[in-house]
């Protein structure tokens, strides 16, 4: 079993990397922070008698060497970047977690069938280089990796020149690699877990996600001498297109969300009248008819709102990854886990990404989820319970071990 | 008279220092660029023969001298800063039309009795440091110099600090000056004299206004994740009081005035409902009680909308200059003078606040203004037209003359 206080040490540990004054961490993709975790992981990995392989997109591999070098490897994963005010928990987990099976596995000498490989994926946060599930994605061929290398963070730095920078762009090809199965192992960072006392979630799918790039082009003018009526004020129409934003999700039921993270108004001075506006919008919905109906009420009344405030307005697509099922027999083996574990579960549609949404596309793949505390995530102060932690874990490892006997 | 094309072409040429590729000029106070049309500026006034102070603002003066020494000066000035993305005129042309009063006064070899200063004001846009106007508050006793030493800019630079740094912090104390009166030429940066066909405006006064922070905390939550009805989104209520504030603007007629110039969010990441929002907001009218009425509007109505979701709301005053209204006598010069040179005219109250607003407290104070295209100000395709801006310099002069004999 998991060597439950270790794993929670572990966590502990680790949060130094980028830790922030309100108990969170800031360790964006590639960055400084980000390097010295890497460095610890693969640490941990040689003390264990894992092999490491980094890819040319940074991702990590640890391997626990199979007794049939014939058959694919099982793999587990998640990431260690963070978002530039996360918690301890989000993609941490599910990479701890994972080297907690590792631990288990070899201090009770047992010599899986398949290699065993715990990945650690480059910018899965989509935060310092968006899209999200990066590295995942040129894994399962969802990106090229000119692609990837040639993403931009807000300083104009590529991400190409960041792995480098850091010493992490490996020599292994990405995605040269079949697997048997994925597992990942997450907080749900949501609050139905906790509201219905469930330890795990035996997560079925990924909702569909949209991003778009809105900039609105108005006309910059003295905030003293320019009559209200006169104006073309970009930043104005920007906030009808938020409240707008809003009413879409209200539209369209309980599930559906829209969100707005990013603006910047320019020229950004107290008194001038905003010329410019740049923004993100982020759909969401279990469904993707759904979203595409969310994003054409979006369309249509955002060019209704720039139209009568003379606003030239462009939403692009920047990304968007279709809602994604997982694999049946991977879900059984997580559901049937919990079960035998004696934990409390329940069926669950995870509403983040995940690079096990990408990893779906080209392996059996399925998640197992942990409560957090008032659902919160992507927020300093993120929380899961140490018990549900090892709980977790422990799924993960007879998950693992189902898929190795099958 | 003024030499006009001389006059002009100081225009284009000062506009080099900072000039943008759209035309305009970035040329905020105290920047690299304000120290190098700053020492421009000096070389041209010794050239003229003209004694140069500097004072502990980094105030330029420029001095002719008069006959008699007992009486006080007569000052004319506006400022050399720029906003982020200004124009060649806003300001610019006030100190530079005062130069070639200067000029124009020794070519024709003319002797003053009182002695003519033209002042170069520091930080008069506000863009880099707020408040706006800030060196002439400090001379006319608004602002202490402390105060103003201490002001900020957006990377935490100190507004003394960045007077050293350009060698412009001088020894002159600031404001210890009387003055028998003060005269400022400027661009109307609004529309009214252009529609309505008016070379000179005669300027009876400036509106108020009012300058607030306002900050709204909510809660960081993941955009996957969280229900809609459950996220404390403290952008989507920032957009709400944006919306808002537009209708307070319209709830107190056309000449009532609102505008948010700045808004930050955070964290800034396309998948984080954002926590915490910083935005300003400017209020102006010709009328305090209306501001005051604007004012409690905007209060009691954005209390409302945080209250309802649960967002923490603090709006701070961080500056206001109440309506000013200007010295009859000066005006009267200003008009007589407008009318003397058979150019069209009309009385007008200013929009934009100017060093003068400051001026009318401490000495007899008055403003001409000439029209700009579109009444665009603060944009970077600002524009006066030559004849116009010969115009105004022609009546600056007659104004000063006339003070002169007074
Ligand atoms: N798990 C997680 O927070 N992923 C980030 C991608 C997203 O869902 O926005
Ligand atoms: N003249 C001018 O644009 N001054 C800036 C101060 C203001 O009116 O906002």
């Amino acid at each position: 079993t998991i060597d439950g206080p270790r794993l929670n040490e572990d966590i502990a540990f680790t949060s130094r990397f980028g830790a922030t004054p309100r108990g969170g961490i800031r360790r964006l993709a590639l960055s400084a922070e980000d390097r010295l975790v890497r460095d610890w992981l693969a640490a941990q990995g040689a003390a264990l008698g894992c092999s490491l392989t980094v890819d040319t997109m940074g991702n990590q591999f640890l391997r626990l060497e199979g007794s049939d070098p014939t058959l694919p490897p099982l793999m587990m994963g998640s990431h260690l970047d963070t978002q530039p005010t996360g918690g301890r928990y989000d993609g941490i987990y599910g990479v701890l977690g994972g080297l907690a099976v590792l631990r288990a596995l070899r201090a009770a000498g047992y010599v899986p069938r398949h290699s065993i490989e715990l990945a650690n994926w480059t910018n899965e946060e989509g935060a310092r280089f968006a899209p999200a599930m990066t590295a995942s994605g040129v894994f399962s061929g969802v990106f090229t990796l000119e692609k990837a290398y040639g993403l931009a963070d807000r300083d104009g730095v590529r991400l190409g020149d960041a792995l480098l920078a850091i010493g992490y762009k490996g020599d292994e090809p990405c995605g040269a690699h079949p697997l048997a199965a994925y597992f990942e192992l997450h907080i749900e960072q949501g609050p139905v877990l906790e509201n219905e006392g469930k330890t795990i979630g035996v997560v079925t799918g990924v909702q569909g996600m949209r991003w778009f790039d809105v900039t609105l082009i108005g006309q910059e003018a003295h905030a003293g001498t320019t009559p209200m009526e006169l104006r073309r004020d970009a930043l104005l129409a920007a906030a009808r297109l938020m409240v707008m934003a809003a009413e879409v999700a209200a539209a369209h039921g309980p599930d559906a969300k829209t969100t707005i993270g990013i603006i910047d108004a320019s020229p950004g001075s107290r008194n001038v009248v905003p010329g410019e506006v740049r923004m993100t919008l982020d759909l969401r919905h279990p469904d993707d008819a759904v979203i595409d109906a969310m994003e054409s009420d979006f369309r249509a009344q955002a060019a209704a709102i720039a139209g009568k405030a003379a606003i030239e307005l462009s939403i692009e697509e920047s990304w968007g990854s279709p809602s994604v099922p997982f694999d049946p027999a991977c879900v059984s083996m997580v559901r049937d886990a919990a079960r035998k574990a004696g934990l409390s579960h329940r069926d669950i549609i995870s509403g983040a990404g995940h690079d096990a949404a990408y990893m779906a596309r080209i392996c059996p793949t399925a998640m197992i989820f942990i409560p957090c505390r008032d659902g919160l995530s992507h927020n300093e102060a993120e929380y899961a319970a140490p018990d549900d932690i090892v709980a977790g874990a422990n799924v993960l490892m007879r998950a693992i071990m189902a898929a190795d006997e099958h």
